[in-house]
């Protein structure tokens, strides 16, 4: 390719005891400092908060859903809107994924072929079908900065012929999405390495990948289901078989537990609908864990979400204020709660990436673990 | 009374050609214009609106529910928590309503005595009682600058007979409430002025509770289903029943033609929950009249709201993408289209205010009229 990448990524340090990476991403739409956690606005709105509200929070670029737009309001009115930056008043980056993950996700009946997948509509059960290509050619029209290819996500324990055939397909699908590509000098096409949790698997469909030059890679299949021991060892393996001139990009995952130990074994990006989704029935996170705002015990509990927390919500609002909201099915409590869920994960990422630069991650995962109620015998996930 | 008013009205001069009165209300949390509209925060929040954008629009006054917050988080809460203004993150005025409205219209199995209210609890079916002392109590522990009066509002088409035997109770019942208010230097107690559509009962409530020498009065009763020339009516006749230097609110207004006209007959303040809850469904009010945002041919509206209006709505988003979320069911949606229905009116009321100044009000009021609708055959009420 003669043009120039439309997404470059630059290495600023390499942490000295992990494979954790202080770097940042350059896009169209401005650059922003890895380790980066990315919210979720799956229709073209980070649930309930505002674009100047997520820049306040120091996100640098936000996630939307292709498989949603595509079906609302539809790319074509996107297109005609200038694009999804100018159509949701967010000037800075903006990813979407392939839409892959919600036809094999939201879709109960669904045919997969080598040309592409049939399935149903999950708003009205009527026939679609999706392909390498259409995945590509929506993207373009919706216009983020970065996009992704096409591809299966087996389910982790599926067999390992089962997932040898997937992955190959997805090299052939990614291949022709390329090809499809219209602007990669204004968006930048990542390419998504499956492969379950076969190391085998794994490298070959990185090295398929990686022989066609894509200028970041995703790493898919993982926080699926599977215990975090097995994600784990699979980043651990995987990540190296990344051109490190490149971002990787874990999907799917936002607990702060795995967010720090993706890091240490060398991600870059994340995203996941966790804090907004909890925030909806007022689960918040916490330096000392979990807290579920509706329980009794915070009913008279003047003090905020969380005394560690210096955001919107926890400088202004009280814990018995946010029940009382979430209690009442008021608009406004889950405004709150989302803002400081996501706070606190653009913040968790803050303090890994100035760790990063002080070369104690581990450190600072042990206290981070410990306060959390990570290292507990029955830990929650997050 | 010794001890100074919570509440000052300051006269700054009346319109040339009508009754509309330029002033301020000055509060124990600060002064605001008059002519002015007031956002309801039922439960203690404008719905999906925060603090400081109520500021930014002009907001310096707001209404909450007292029979609402005595339900839930029950006022002994709100109380611990250091009143109303700290519960809800809110330095400005606040006003409560007597909750006589609500457990009128709420509740269908209610028994009305010389003592109180018996009626049913709204959410789960359970006995209460609501008398004139309790109301206050609730007001003084929820801590507002301005207190309303436990009343009887009686539907407008209701018999002479029986509108003034209400009337005579709710001027008992106004008198215990004073009797009871604990903290008269911290906040302002109004009595309510009711008697339906006859002049004689209007002209009797209004002297009772003049002679009570109440900081300020509401006028009661209204916007309850009559006319709208039968409301402009009874206004015309009972503002000047109401001493010039105390303010005179009217209850449960917030369409654009009925500010104006209630305006020109001599009111100050007005209160309505009209602004969010039709922008919940994603209705606009415009300079050009109703935008029902749902509608297909918004579609590929790629323009404002209003194109007259400046607020952050209007500025930042596109009547298809405010469509888009509100078909989608996106919380965003609604606090786009709450955000600008509020702004809408208090821009509304500082036209007013400045058409006061001018002595242009009936021009002011042609000229919106004809632009917004309220001038054809048909004219919906907003
Ligand atoms: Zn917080
Ligand atoms: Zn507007």
């Amino acid at each position: 390719m003669a043009t120039e990448p439309a997404i470059k990524y630059r290495l600023i340090k390499t942490e000295k005891h992990t494979g954790a990476r202080l770097g940042e991403i350059i896009t169209p739409h401005g650059t922003f400092p890895t380790p980066m956690f990315m919210p979720v606005g799956t229709l073209a709105s980070v649930k309930s908060i505002a674009p100047e509200e997520l820049k306040e929070m120091g996100a640098g670029i936000i996630l939307s859903n292709t498989y949603h737009l595509w079906l609302r309001p539809g790319e074509d009115l996107v297109e005609e809107a200038g694009g999804l930056h100018k159509f949701m008043n967010w000037d800075q980056g903006i990813l979407t994924d392939s839409g892959g993950f919600q036809v094999f996700s939201l879709s109960d009946m669904r045919n997969i072929t080598e040309e592409g997948v049939h399935f149903k509509n999950h708003l009205n059960g009527s026939p679609m079908f999706l392909s390498p290509e259409k995945a590509i050619q929506i993207q373009n029209k919706l216009g983020p900065d970065i996009m992704m290819s096409f591809d299966e996500c087996p389910p982790f324990d599926e067999s390992f012929d089962y997932v040898k055939k997937s992955i190959e397909r997805t090299s052939r699908w990614a291949e022709r999405g390329l090809k499809t590509h219209a602007n990669p000098d204004r968006q930048g096409l990542f390419g998504i390495i499956q492969g379950a949790g076969y190391k085998e698997l794994r490298k070959q469909s990185a090295k398929d990948l990686v022989s066609m030059d894509f200028p970041g890679y995703s790493i898919g299949g993982l926080s699926v289901g599977e215990p975090k021991h097995l994600m784990n060892e699979v980043l651990e393996y995987t990540t190296p078989l990344i051109p490190s001139h490149k971002p990787r990009y874990l999907m799917g995952v936002g607990s702060p537990d795995s967010l720090i130990d993706g890091v240490i074994r060398g991600v870059d990006m994340f995203d996941c609908v966790l804090p907004t989704r909890i925030a909806r029935n007022g689960t918040c996170m916490t330096s000392k864990g979990r807290v579920v705002i509706k329980n009794a015990q915070y009913a008279r509990d003047f003090g905020p979400i969380d005394d560690k927390c210096d955001c919107y919500t926890c400088r202004n609002y009280s814990r018995a204020y946010v029940r009382h909201l979430i209690k009442a099915d008021e608009t406004f409590g889950l405004r709150l709660t989302s803002y400081h869920n996501l706070y606190f994960l653009l913040n968790l990422m803050k303090n890994v990436r100035q760790a990063i630069m002080d070369d104690n991650l581990l450190e600072f995962r042990e206290a981070f673990f410990e306060e959390y109620g990570f290292n507990k015998p029955n830990a929650r996930n997050f």
